[in-house]
Parts: structure tokens; C-alpha cells; sequence
């Protein structure tokens, strides 16, 4: 695709921008990043009449183009949720800052001090869709580890994320960090996105946070390291010998409590030795819950309301109250399905048997395995590293959820008295 | 460029078996991997006249084709080199497993306990150029850290490379680690570069080792996580203060020792109030070593041999005796002048002043920071990891020379009791 001389240079003007001042965030002490923090947090809330203005804009545009109303409600803010963003704002100051800590270190025998130091990563682009609380939190987190940030958001939310931004700006000119650090792209096409792919010259790192579509398409076209985010296709896997009562339980949590996000389940499996007193009870409840079930053929056997499933169903991330089933012979063939199938996001499996168990952490291959729970946990807050920028399902760099540390990279500083080498 | 179907299905098949086994590699025990190494270096010993025979027909063809001397003898196997191979494959035998480390872990409220284990990539495509040694080593430090690896080395050493992969690979028949493990595309067409390049679905990560050219060609073409590697436009700066006798010793052996590697110095940068007194004498000695002096306006009226640097001299890695030299009129601009034209590699300051080495090792952006020592000590053997797969240039992953624990990535383990999320 052609991309436009003047959408180019938006992009590349606004990168340029942010790495120009890259070096000033990375030497910012925390007490710096804090206060701009603060000064953001308290600039937001003072100034939310004009913040859902701007959103108003957005959410009246949506109405006219007939957009879905649960894309609507994701659009819209209320001063309940600008309050939100406030204590999520809080909640990163609170948080330790990661830049500065000495990983390791030690001395070689020649006397040069080896120290390997945690440093931000530097420019960070953002390429997301309609949340506008994304573009706070994402500059939030990029801040706090002492990036500077190029965002990209969606165009249903372009009001909003522009008036979020110049207030944030605003903000930041109180404050030592300077307004540079955070840059948003205006133009929404997909030519901007293309244009903030090719940026290897000014951006560290590219995290795209939004569908499988976004996913892929940055996947395609990036010509910068990327972090890929956020597709779940998650599995349940019931063992012959789980606990029916909690494997039900978390069948349940895992596609019900919030079906529309990454780590709900997307697929049950089912030992055959259990799927007859297992399933038809637990199916019931998942339909009686709105579930839609599509079963393979000895599920259908078991529960005739279920659709059959196609091939096709494996591969899906639903995001909705629909659930794939498929009974298996063995640990052996859950495992291999969900290492075809899966998108290295989050699996679980239920089951009373320790060596079962430890077989399906090592050989599953996903950013998280869970025994006996469910895969909704997979969530920074959950595991307890604060908020998060989203889950990495790539293996290179971070894995899972990734909080401050995750946006972070590290370098070598080596103390020597002369030293050369012979 | 079109990309044969032949090709392709070379690639493809490959990659595919490599993927398929990487189960096995990674639950494979310290023992059993360590094994393999012991194995693997016995037959390439005991079949040395076979590699030499082979690696014959790769010299006989380089001579034919005229290449320069010194590139026909980085392809040249003697007995002696295979030794060095053997005792390399030793070392990594004795170094310690990174796989099953429990990075960190703990125990949340609601009773989760969450574990980050240390596992490997996957599959590792590797495309290198000319030496032989390379074949052996990534197949090495890939087995030892619980990897496949698929090989794409240049035309040149071919034969030298089809011959240790079928040892090897023989090697591993008589272990429990599975000969598939080590794959080698023997098609070496820039088309199967390409195809390697865009495994996304078998592959975790492509690391290219080699100079400038292929380093560019696979961040263009990769559609895959590529960790950057070895670009080496080093700097040295000699700041106002600093002891000239150190200064230049580091600036000889920087230059001197080795010049042909990344971690040679390509720039010397000098504050122009030690300038009269310390580069006269400096660049008088490295000319007498044979070294041509580049330099800006101000170097050449200090020493009028220099011949005039232009704006393509800063950003070149020579990997010669070939040094640019400019003066500079503070560490303020030397960090600038790095930060604009340096490849992110090993760069150092010469001073005896502590707050000059902070700001030094704060502000320039590379992967490596040195005060008062030579930039050639960046290596996994110097910095005391043991061998390395090359030096990362990049943020993202690794950063610096990449040992076996940079050939991993983790997974998060969560072991619950039926918890699920309210």
C-alpha cells in the first residue's frame, strides 16, 4: 500500500520527537517520573468536563455509524471512569521503579567490574483500538520506566485519545519530563499505522494491543522488533481423575465471569474416561449460562444440544458465550492439540495426579500453565506485578503479562583501570 | 524476490521436524544433553579426516574463485581447529544448564502459588556466513540449552557444514536426544535465506550472524523475532582529563589487537584541550602499526598525515586498520556524536573524572558502557558467561554478548486448588 508523503512525515516527525528526548526520560530519577505522574493524574480529573466533551464526539460519531453498543460502552467515559483512570494512574506511582536496579554484577579476574543495569527501553510505539483509558494507561506504564511513547490509537476514539494527550502534555510542562515524550499520531488511517511499522530508526519496540487482525497485520508489516500481544485461544483440559465439583467451577469462571477477553477459554478438553459423567452436567450449565456449545463427535454423543464443531472452531478465539469441546483418549492428545491449536497464551489442566500434572507444564507450550485453576488469572494484578501493558504470547524478550519491568531492556557498564586486552 | 517451490519445501520440512521434536529438547535432562555434547565431540574427533576431506573441496573451490586469502583461511579446517572445536564443545559441557531455573516465585492471597521458569526459545534459525567453527558452536550452545536448531551457513563452507551436520547428526542417533534436533538447509541460494526467514509458524526466533549486509537484508525481510546481532561501529572517547598513557594503550589495543572483529574500535573521539598534546603522539604510533588515519578538520591540523574523514567515514564499521578520528569540544558532544552514528554495540570513555563516566555510561545508548577499558573485552568469555552465541544490538531480549541463558525464555507455572476469579 501506498502511503502518503504528509502521513509519513507526521509519523516520522513525532518519532523523531520522542527519541530526541529519550535520553532525558532515562536518566529521570523516580521522584521526577512520580511527581509528572501526579501533575498527569491531577491535570485529568481537574480538566474531565473537556475530556468527556471530546469523548462525546467520539460516542455520537459511533451512534451515527450504527456501531455495536457493547463497542459503544468500551468508547464511552463517565466521570466514574476518568475517576478510575485517576487510581490506576496512582496505583503505577506507587509501584517500585525498575530503571537503575543492578541485575547482577561481579568482578573478572583482571579487576574489570561487570554490572548489568536495568535501563528503559527507550521509544516505545503503540499501535491500539477503541479504549480510550489505553492511551493513559499506556503512557503511564511507558513513563514510569522512563520511555518515552508514540501512540497510534483507533479512529472511533481519536477525539477523546487527542484531548487525553494534550492535557497530559499540558500537564507534563509543569513538571521536568519533557511534553516530547508522549507523541500521538492524528491521522488514523491504516497508512499511519504502516508508516509508525517502519520507524526503526526512532522506535525501540512496537506492542500492538488490539485483535487478532491488528495482531497479525503488525506481525506482517513491521520492519521493528515487536511485541505480540493478546490473542487468547485457551484451553481447559479435564483429566481422567480431576475433581468434577472444581473442575465445573472453573469451566465455568474461565468462559463465563468475562468471556470477552483474552484469557477466558476458548476450548474444553475432556478425558473420555470422565467425559460421560462429566460433560452432559456440565454442558447443561454452560447452555442454562448462554453458552453456546460445539462439540466434536463424542461430545455430540454425550450432549445432543451441542453443534457440531468444525475444524475451524479449534483455531477460534471466540470472545463471546460460545465453547469448543472436544473429548480425548489421553494427556498425551490434549497436550498435542492444544500445542497445534492454541495461541501460547494461557492453558490449564484438572486433575488429582502430580506426575499428569508436571507432564502438562512442560510440554504445553504457552506463556502460562495453570494446574487447578482457572486461566482467567493470567492478568498482571493477578499474578502481582501491578498494572500491565498487556499479555506477550511471543517467547522472545517477555512472556505473559507485562508490567513496568517488562518495558524495560538492560546494558553492560564495565569499571576498569586501564585494562586491554592480550 | 520469488522463491522457488523447491526451496520452500526444503525450508519448510525442515523447520517442521525441528518444531517437532522441540518437546523432547526441552524435557531433556542436564545428563542426557550433556551426553549428546560428549558424543557429538567424540565422533567430529575420531572423523576428522572426513571433515577435512570435506572441507578441502570447499577451499579447492574458494581458491578457483580466487577469493582473498584471508576469508579462505577463516573457512580453513586444520586438525588443530578441530581440536579447538572439541574443546569448545567441552566448555559447554561444563557450563551450567539454564533450563528448569526458577527465575522467581511466590505465593499470592488467594493461595496461588506462581512460579517463572526458565525454558527455552524452541526453534532457532541460524544464517551465518563463511566459517565452519560456527556449524559446530550454534548446534552446541542450541542443544545445550534445550533447542532445535536449523542451519542456513553461506555457499562457501558448504561442504565443510553438510559434513559436520551428518556427524553430528550420527553423533545424536546413539543418544536419547533425537537427531532431528539439528537441521541444516543445504540449498544456500539467497531464496532459502529468504524462505528461512519467514518460518513464523515453526520458528521462535532467527538470529543472523554475519556482517552488515545480512544483518540488514534479514530486519527487512524477517517475518519472524530476529535478535539483531554484531555490528560493531565502536567508539573510544579520550575526555579532557584523562591519564594519556592509558588513553593510549586502550586506543592501540582497541584498534590493533584484532581489527577484523565488532568489538574494535572504528572512532576515536578526543576532547580538543587534550587533543594537541595527546593525538600527535597517539596517531603517530598507530600509523607506524600500519593503521590510515581519517580525520575532521581539527585532527588533521594536529597531525596533517591523516587523510579528511567524510560524513559515510562515521557511520563505518572498516573492521581494518582504518580509524576515523574527530575532535570534540565536550563529552556533551562525543555523547551526541555516538548516539548519532554508533551501531549501539561497546563504547568507552577515557577519564579520570567520576561524574564524566556517570553521565558517560547514563547517556550513551549502546549495549555496552566502559570506563577506562578496551572495547574489545565485549564477549561472553571476558565478561566471564562462558561461550556466546554473538553480541545483541538490540533492546529487545538480549542485550551484549548471548550466552546460554539468553538463548531462553520462561513460562509462568501456576499451581492452584480450584481457585477462580471473582
Amino acid at each position: 500500500m501506498e502511503i502518503p508523503e504528509s502521513v509519513i512525515e507526521e509519523v516520522k516527525a513525532k518519532a523523531r520527537k520522542a527519541k530526541e528526548v529519550s535520553i532525558k526520560l532515562a536518566v529521570a530519577s523516580t521522584d521526577a517520573k512520580n511527581e509528572a505522574l501526579s501533575k498527569i493524574a491531577q491535570y485529568i480529573w481537574d480538566r474531565r468536563e473537556e475530556i468527556l466533551s471530546a469523548n462525546g464526539k467520539d460516542i455520537q460519531r459511533a451512534e451515527e455509524r450504527n456501531i455495536p453498543p457493547h463497542l459503544i460502552d468500551r468508547l464511552t467515559l463517565t466521570e466514574k471512569r476518568i475517576k478510575d483512570i485517576c487510581s490506576a494512574i496512582r496505583e503505577v506511582i506507587a509501584l517500585p521503579d525498575p530503571i537503575g536496579e543492578i541485575i547482577e554484577g561481579w568482578k573478572r579476574p583482571n579487576g574489570l567490574i561487570i554490572q548489568k543495569v536495568r535501563v528503559p527501553l527507550g521509544v516505545i510505539g503503540i499501535i491500539y483500538e477503541a479504549r480510550p483509558n489505553v492511551t493513559v494507561d499506556a503512557v503511564t506504564l511507558c513513563l514510569k520506566a522512563g520511555n518515552c511513547v508514540v501512540l497510534r490509537g483507533g479512529s472511533e476514539a481519536i477525539n477523546s485519545n487527542v484531548c487525553l494527550v494534550r492535557i497530559m502534555r499540558e500537564a507534563l510542562e509543569e513538571t521536568s519530563i519533557p511534553p516530547e515524550a508522549v507523541q500521538i499520531i492524528e491521522d488514523t488511517s491504516r497508512a499511519s499505522a504502516l508508516a509508525l511499522m517502519r520507524q526503526s530508526e526512532y522506535l525501540d519496540v512496537l506492542i500492538p494491543r488490539g485483535g487478532a487482525g491488528l495482531i497479525k497485520s503488525v506481525l506482517e508489516n513491521a520492519r521493528l522488533p515487536v511485541i505480540e500481544t493478546g490473542v487468547g485461544n485457551c484451553h481447559i483440559y479435564v483429566h481422567c481423575d480431576a475433581d468434577m465439583e472444581m473442575a465445573e467451577r472453573i469451566v465455568i469462571n474461565a468462559k463465563c465471569q468475562r468471556p470477552s477477553v483474552c484469557n477466558a477459554m476458548e476450548t474444553l478438553l475432556v478425558h473420555k474416561d470422565i467425559a460421560p459423567s462429566f460433560l452432559p452436567n456440565c454442558l447443561g450449565k454452560l447452555t442454562e449460562l448462554g453458552v453456546e456449545i460445539r462439540g466434536c463427535q463424542r461430545t455430540r454423543e454425550l450432549f445432543p444440544d451441542a453443534k457440531p464443531a468444525t475444524e475451524e472452531d479449534w483455531y477460534t478465539e471466540y470472545l463471546a458465550l460460545i465453547l469448543a469441546v472436544k473429548v480425548v483418549d489421553s494427556l498425551e492428545e490434549a497436550i498435542a492439540h492444544i500445542n497445534k491449536y492454541g495461541s501460547k497464551h494461557s492453558e490449564a489442566i484438572i486433575t488429582s495426579n502430580v506426575q499428569s500434572a508436571k507432564r502438562f507444564c512442560e510440554e504445553v507450550d504457552a506463556s502460562t500453565v495453570y494446574v487447578n485453576a482457572s486461566t482467567r488469572f493470567t492478568d498482571g494484578g493477578e499474578f502481582g506485578l501491578g498494572a500491565e501493558m498487556g499479555i506477550s504470547t511471543q517467547k522472545l524478550h517477555a512472556r505473559g503479562p507485562m508490567g513496568l519491568r517488562e518495558l524495560t531492556s538492560y546494558k553492560w557498564v564495565v569499571y576498569g583501570e586501564g585494562q586491554i586486552r592480550s
